[in-house]
């Protein structure tokens, strides 16, 4: 049935919402195809409703080719499950929790490995049973702290979630590549650029995990890839630690004053003005050949507070040199499930022993950090902080610092840690070459959760030989209603949306201009015949509605082909718009259909 | 694609679920379709799914040509919309609610009246932009106090409710009856049996309101309807009153003696073995020519506590002919919101004028209930209890009654309550005859809101004259996972599901047996050819599965058309299984496809 838009519910909003920070936001709000309803919820309109259900079929149709059943599970879930797998507690602040009449608990499920494992625990049995890969698409809720950019970081979200089930580690290689091998073309058939990149696992557990992020400016995500291939999440990069460095003959530690240097910056001058050149062995890693101080040659040591899940706080202190700063997603990822925070005068005022601003492993009195800590506060170091590298580092006495303080004789670590950010020019892990930092949106996420949902839950099935095997799990996420804003992101200009014809709401949009009868009647038909030769048609046949209206409104709501009936409707004449290239060209009414239809 | 039950991810249970209450419940989880998650909610596996889907096809199909737009809401909705017009409290216990990181308060939405009110007044200004009907297919959610019967009474459900919004009476008509003829058209494409009552728009506010009822005797509504076309749901029955009868030259009250008589059945006795029989003015209404005292000849006071909204309680009397009793569900949308209960020995115990076993309107000291009531609390009658009737009654001493206390006379209501059950034989309010009682499934509901909700939340639009007017609705519900339980529960044998074929997962099951691998191949060809002619086919290819075993899971999960494929293959044999009448015909192979077409 061709959809006329004197009786079609939308209607274009001429002014962008107040609250729209990103243009996916602001045009999916003005062209009526979105409706916030509270922070980071909206509700769907027949426009929005008609997208979103084209880049579900996408999906739909590459998961059952890769083999995947569809099910759905409940948004409302119980507690237990979450609960076996320590998730209840480990999402803190980030779920809906809730409780019924009866006062038992409730979460309106963020993910789903849980549920889908016990399912399939319920069913399954045997080893013949598998592999299996299942998938859902359906509505998720996080309590974001911060919902924002529309549909980018919503609190309830549309996503496809699959889950594979294999009985041996190869198993879950195929299982895992055919999701991968299924997302790719998925994101192709979308018109999306990709970049697969190594992720952490992060809260998720599991061993292998990729990233498919689409390359922007404007995108949250941080990735490095290097020219010889190596791509990762900033949060999985790995420090390659130097080689460690024979501690035998490394000059003695020496204290100096350093009068007023509680920063990088003024300890780097304090030791340019008043120091000798530094050499090896007296700062920094040995291959450093600088005759002037940098930061480089410095170990900032920066306190962090953890808030553990059983609410309990904790102080350590991170070492890292001092050409860097501490990566807040890195640490989020290194420290998870806690969650990591600024250390307050509070804190400082608890520990007497650290002087702010002058804080260093060592004092004159003995250790500070690490082995024998007088402090009793966790010290981790950067992975760069290999024994035998020495350090000009604070004195733990106010206005000191001490230089050819070596790592693995004057200072020990009670950990390494990857909490430093990447800088672009670092090598890649795998050797091939120095990275480069770019940015990028999480348009899909694909991991090998391994055996530890399994294990939680107790989903083994027998092997060939009779014998209990715990399964092994993957699962592949797409956020549908983000992906949908990213395309939205990505097809716009100054008029409004552009939609790629693989999701765009309508096929076709006949647009009929003037008060000529003829002309109406013409688009009427054509719309008709466009119909019948199966394009879906939206016909603007609003009686009395400008021309200028009506064309602004259809580039706003972005239908890639647009046919405009107008003044030349008599002659036999119209005109096929193409939305995305602008080009305006005059055709016979006859060949309307076949223009369009090519 | 052909689906393969050796990969599909079904599995057929032996044993009937242990807290399966109903048929629809027991195969459809026995028969793999759906999964319990928590009492009342499901998980959804592929069978499941697929049927779903073609519910919700169907209704998707009418309401498109009803006129009506799709559209998608939240689950999750902030309480500000429903505490404007009072749903907040007044769902009381029935919803979930939930708060948000910053202690927002948000619900589960129920119901979506509020929300689509205020899309609508957020985009409309004119009457040129109405009439609109607009719909969602959505998941809903009830906390129900006992969540039973699988999917007939789930606390997580689908359905489909639709909004009409007009700006006039006639209007509203209009879009009324359209929706109602879509759910008749629907109703009949899923060969579901209905009949359309008269129902109590109760909580919703409103004014003509009709429900769709299945008719059923294992229906949990009762429903009453005349030969001469009156039906209506008992909740709506309206009691018609009879004439009063003069109060002039009644006899006086005549207090008496009736020991151990607290219930209806001892006081009947106690005046058949102690008084005069009964005449005209002493007791029953006055056309009663019985010779013998009945229980229709007294007046029953039922205490009754209400639970209102605000936490207060409050206690009401009803009193009601004998013969009748209260009727939980009739009492329930009476006195809505509040909540309804029984009186307890406490709320007894507050009240000594009021004799338990022994409760009437007066005693010889005066009123107790009514007009210069002694106790305060309010005194609702049946609309039977007409000024001049007089009854046997309680004296509020213990054991003593009173008879010939007329109405009008010696005692006056409050009010008058429809409370009383409907019984066989009553008379249909619209004088079409008696009405007889059956009992039904709710499949629908159908009702003009008015404007209560625009009112509520400034809906108004500027009509022909520039006047800006509220805006009247309708609300239009179809319960879809609860139909697809309705629809299993009247189609299924001692074997398991009969689909019809409207709905059913699959259009032909092929199953193929023995170790034959011609069979095997033949199966593989036929499934093939039928997926080119347009069939959906299940092919059940297990290898080492017996016949046997395929056949009963055929039987349990019930695709209308079964193909077999086994020894008659080698001579070009198959046979055709129907699974509702159990006919089995054997046909070549080669006009199989055309067999299972037709």
């Amino acid at each position: 049935m061709v959809t006329r838009l004197s009786h079609y519910f939308v209607r274009t909003l001429r002014e962008d919402p107040a609250d729209a920070e990103v243009t996916s936001h602001r045009l999916l709000v003005r062209a009526g195809y979105i409706r916030r309803q509270a922070p980071g919820i909206f509700a769907w309109l027949p426009l929005g409703l008609k997208v979103k259900g084209k880049v579900e079929q996408i999906i739909r149709e590459e998961m059952t080719a890769a083999g995947a059943y569809e099910v759905h599970f409940p948004a409302l879930l119980p507690r237990e499950p979450y609960e076996a797998t320590g998730r209840w507690e480990e999402y803190g602040d980030g779920i809906f929790r809730l409780h019924d009449r009866k006062g038992a608990d409730y979460l309106l499920a963020p993910t789903h490995e849980e549920v889908f494992t016990l399912l399939v625990k319920d069913l399954y049995s045997s080893y013949k049973d598998l592999p299996l890969s299942i998938y859902q698409i359906q509505d998720k809720y996080r309590d974001e702290a911060r919902p924002r950019a529309g549909l980018l970081r919503g609190r309830e979200f549309t996503m496809k979630d699959a889950y594979s089930f294999d009985y041996t580690d190869a198993g879950l290689d195929a299982s895992y590549m055919a999701q991968r091998d299924a997302y790719e073309r998925i994101f192709q058939r979308l018109g999306l650029e990709y970049v697969i990149v190594q992720a952490d696992a992060g809260a998720m557990g599991g061993s292998r995990s990729e990233e498919f992020l689409h390359p922007t400016a404007v995108g949250e995500d941080t990735f490095v890839r290097s020219e010889g291939g190596y791509a990762a999440n900033v949060e999985a990069y790995e420090t390659t630690a130097p080689a460690p460095i024979a501690i035998d003959g490394l000059p003695e530690p020496v204290f100096f004053d350093s009068p007023n240097t509680p920063t990088i910056q003024t300890l780097v001058d304090h030791c340019n003005a008043h120091l000798d050149a530094p050499a090896s062995g007296i700062a920094g890693p040995a291959t450093d050949g600088a005759t002037e101080w940098n930061a480089a040659h410095t170990l900032k040591n920066v306190v962090l507070a953890l808030k553990h899940l059983d609410g309990t706080r904790e102080l350590v202190i991170v070492g890292i040199p001092g050409d860097r700063d501490v990566d807040d997603k890195r640490a989020e990822v290194t420290f998870a499930p806690a969650e990591v925070e600024a250390a307050t005068e509070e804190d400082f005022a608890k520990h007497p022993l650290l002087v702010k601003g002058y804080i260093g492993p060592w004092s004159e009195e003995g250790a500070i950090l690490g082995e024998e800590s007088a402090t009793g506060i966790r010290y981790l170091l950067d992975p760069r902080v290999v024994d035998g590298t020495a350090w000009v580092t604070g004195a733990n006495i106010d206005q000191k610092h001490v230089h050819s303080l070596a790592a693995g004789r004057d200072f020990t670590a009670d950990g390494f840690v990857e909490v430093a950010n990447v800088v672009e020019g670092d090598p890649a892990p795998d050797g091939s070459g120095p990275v480069h930092l770019a940015r990028g949106m999480e348009i899909g996420h694909v991991f090998q959760l391994g055996r530890k949902y399994a294990e939680a839950l107790g989903l083994k099935v027998l092997d060939e030989n009779g014998k209990l095997v715990t399964v092994t799990m993957g699962s592949y996420g797409i956020g549908v209603t983000r992906i949908l804003a990213i395309i939205a992101e990505l097809n716009n200009d100054a008029k409004g949306l552009v939609w790629p014809a693989s999701v765009a709401p309508f096929d076709v949009h006949v647009v009929a201009t003037g008060k000529d009868a003829v002309a109406f009647e013409l688009a009427e038909k054509l719309s008709a015949d466009l119909e019948a030769a199966g394009m879906d048609v939206m016909f603007d046949d609003r009686p009395k509605v400008s021309p200028g209206v009506k064309f602004g409104d259809a580039e706003l709501i972005g239908v890639p082909k647009i046919l405009i009936v107008g003044r030349g409707a008599a002659d036999g004449q119209v005109e096929v718009w193409d939305r995305r290239t602008g080009d305006r060209q005059t055709v016979a009414a006859d060949d309307a259909v076949a223009a369009l239809m090519a």
